[in-house]
């Protein structure tokens, strides 16, 4: 039996581990760190590096090559080939570290729930037979993240908020109905799409991470500013992550 | 001048708090506690347990009495009037145990993001002339501890999520567009307005605490056991916080 803990690590500060979250990388008796190619690997480094300085007692870690994405064509086909072999990926290593079972654990960037594969691929390996229980420790995710480091509030009073991805607002533009909502998975600038007037966007890159980033304003000025700097940052560091809120006056009611 | 540090605590399991909170807490001058009134006083004996727990230094602790709302009338302006209140109430603590500035903590529930009216208390007391600066430190919130407990994404695949409120369901129904809801503040069983075919839910009370409540499945089934489990933990406990998320099969794309 695999007892497989999935651990959010909150995404680049170590300081918001939580307690539960060290003792669970304690706990462990493999932990899986993916290595994921070399213009991310500040974040293979911080997976270490977090191991390494909550560690209290010797566990064993073992890196393994994320499978790659294939690009194109049908994007739910694409995504799921590359789950499944992400869970061969796992079961390989299971099977080599852990041949009589074990406590296994897997660092996961924020909060396992949030756009996060780690879930799906435990459940592919289930369902593929390994026995397995689950249990999942939360981290702090980079919505959090971004409405700390702005000090705002992530709902409206009393109103709803729309958590989506770049792909979607694209795709769909403004989400009906809603007045707050919160973009993830962008990987350009997917507000660009939307009519700015009346909207307030704050927007953060590397959130809790040293080159954290910070921008904020209507839409109409801030949209360009936030362009521009965000091609900056990503030619200097080689990667970005952001996320970014908004919201529209106009409540209408849901 | 006061530096106020907004400490998310998560929900009731002291595991939950990371390192920086951890650390703002016992960095503070002053730490405010509400007091609540008698139902619900677990919360502020947790809270004073938390500091108890994690304080290495002797920082002074004052509880004031949080004002109460009134009920019934136009709910933005009660709320509105009830935040003037708890401001005013702030406001006296302050210049009587901070005259001349300092750290004041106050420590959130969940994350001070998500439903909650502490930020917006504080920027009622700059607008008030209390020179202030806020720092927001991130909790784990109880839709992470929902989605933690059950094991489950928060997101479908690549899709979107709408946090809303057992208001705005009762008022608005399922929101448009939407697959995946999560409900809060909910102070019945808003889901029993659904129509419940192809509705899947995640139910938990009293999350991260003692006394945790799970349920799960399709909402025809689980609804009328939730109702019931719901009414009768309430008698119980004296008091009842809980949260679900359900999922629509039908992905209209947004
Ligand atoms: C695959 S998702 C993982 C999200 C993660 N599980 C969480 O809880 O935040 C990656 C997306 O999260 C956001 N993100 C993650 N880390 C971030 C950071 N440090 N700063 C800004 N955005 C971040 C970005 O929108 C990015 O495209
Ligand atoms: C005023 S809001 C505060 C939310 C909090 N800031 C958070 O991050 O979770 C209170 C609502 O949060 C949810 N909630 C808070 N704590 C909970 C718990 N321990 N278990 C279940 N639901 C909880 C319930 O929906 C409740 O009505």
């Amino acid at each position: 039996m695999i007892e497989l803990a999935l651990i959010g690590i909150g995404t680049g500060n170590p300081d918001h581990l939580t307690a539960q979250a060290v003792q669970a990388i304690n706990g462990a008796d493999l932990i899986l760190l993916p290595r994921k190619g070399s213009t991310k690997s500040d974040l293979v480094d911080l997976r270490r590096a977090i191991c390494e300085q909550v560690l209290t007692r010797p566990v064993r870690i073992v890196e393994f090559d994320m499978p790659v994405r294939e690009t194109g064509g049908d994007y739910a086909r694409a995504v799921d080939d590359w789950h499944n072999a992400i869970a061969a990926a796992w079961r390989a290593e299971i099977t080599m570290h852990l041949p009589v079972g074990g406590r296994l654990a897997m660092l996961v960037w924020g909060d396992p729930s949030l756009y996060d594969s780690t879930l799906r691929i435990a459940e592919k390996l289930k369902v593929g037979g390994v026995a397995m229980q689950v249990r999942v420790v939360p981290g702090i995710t980079s919505i959090q993240l971004l409405t700390a480091a702005h000090a705002i509030p992530l709902n409206p009073l009393a109103g709803a908020v729309t958590i989506t991805t770049g792909r979607i607002l694209r795709a769909h533009g403004w989400p009906a109905g809603a007045d707050t909502i919160v973009v993830m998975l962008d990987s350009g600038c997917a507000f660009e799409v939307l009519e700015s007037v009346g909207i307030t966007i704050w927007w953060g890159a590397y959130l809790g991470m040293a080159h954290e980033a910070l921008e904020q304003g209507a839409l109409a000025d801030a949209g360009p500013r936030i362009a521009v700097r965000r091609a900056e940052l990503r030619v200097r560091h080689g990667w970005i992550m952001d996320v970014y809120l908004m919201r529209r006056e106009q409540n209408n009611g849901a």
